[in-house]
């Protein structure tokens, strides 16, 4: 079976391949616009206290606005480590890998 | 096979439970974590003029960097749509079913 | 002559008080609120190519959307700073100061 | 009596001229850097939940961190103001004036 998000890498490729939209999509602006995605992710949750994001969430409109949200800086994570050339499964295991070092199971 | 993805959020998810974690990883705490990780990576490319990122990148010390920064967004990014509830592949899916409606291959 | 900034943050205390808003206006929200105002500043440059943005900010109309998303950045930190009881101008100032030992002019 | 932000405009332009910075100072770069900047302020606060910011400030250590980030935030915001030839607090004060507009004192 195919792997989700290879098969997502590869549609987001093919997806910018059929609107001649490469030339934009530089590292530089996909940094930016990932910092765009995450704002808006994070303006979601900008007035609502801790308290009250169980109630939120459980709002199915504002359920689907952040999946909206995290769905969008996913889509760019993954163009930008495409267009990087880094495979984001592997780095982000190899990274779990170090953590497990750094912070040690009893620790904090 | 398992999926990459579906293997990461549950290895986050047990990494996170062996160090009592969940309660630090509330959906704020996460999002402000994220804009956190995005501010890294885009600080990654923030001195690299546009021509320099492709010789920027071809150097491993700076690609690792990089690799590194994609991958802590990533944890966050699987870590806040699992405490979410939202399945991360999915919402992408989802969006770009709806992005392929919005912008017809010919256009912009 | 009243300083401009203090003018300002008096101004958005006022305008809050006035909307009943102080309740909203907590650090955490700000913090949100704040990465979601540099997300949309940064997304105004996202598919302007570091050799066309003399160009794009020669329009008018581009920028004015960009003066208003700055203006929106220094709001949500002025209050920010504001209920965090910090000087904004002092707190700047005081990093320069340090930044002049550590960069040194000849440098870099 | 000068003004505090024009008169912190003036002194960073004179560091980065006296640095020959000004050719790193181009929006997209400060842009970049605000993102990183507004990320680390974010992540100041990503494992204090809301109730427990109060006591967090009041620790001078926190306070001072906190105060960095912001100050860090101001410079590059001013940077980057100066840099596309935008007046900061005019630019604020032209927000504030619509949004008076928009939201009138009775309302939310």
């Amino acid at each position: 079976m195919a792997d989700g998000l290879d098969v997502l890498r590869d549609r987001l490729r093919g997806f910018a391949d059929a609107r001649d939209w490469p030339r934009y999509h530089t590292p530089r602006n996909l940094a930016l616009a990932l910092a765009g995605e995450v704002g808006e992710l994070a303006a979601e949750l900008q007035w609502i206290a801790d308290g009250e994001v169980a109630d939120h969430l459980a709002d199915p409109d504002a359920k689907a606005r952040l999946a909206d949200e995290v769905a969008d800086v996913l889509i760019y994570l993954t163009r930008f480590a495409d267009v990087c050339d880094i495979d984001l499964v592997s780095a982000a295991n190899a990274k779990i890998d170090r953590n497990e070092m750094r912070f040690p199971p009893a620790a904090r």
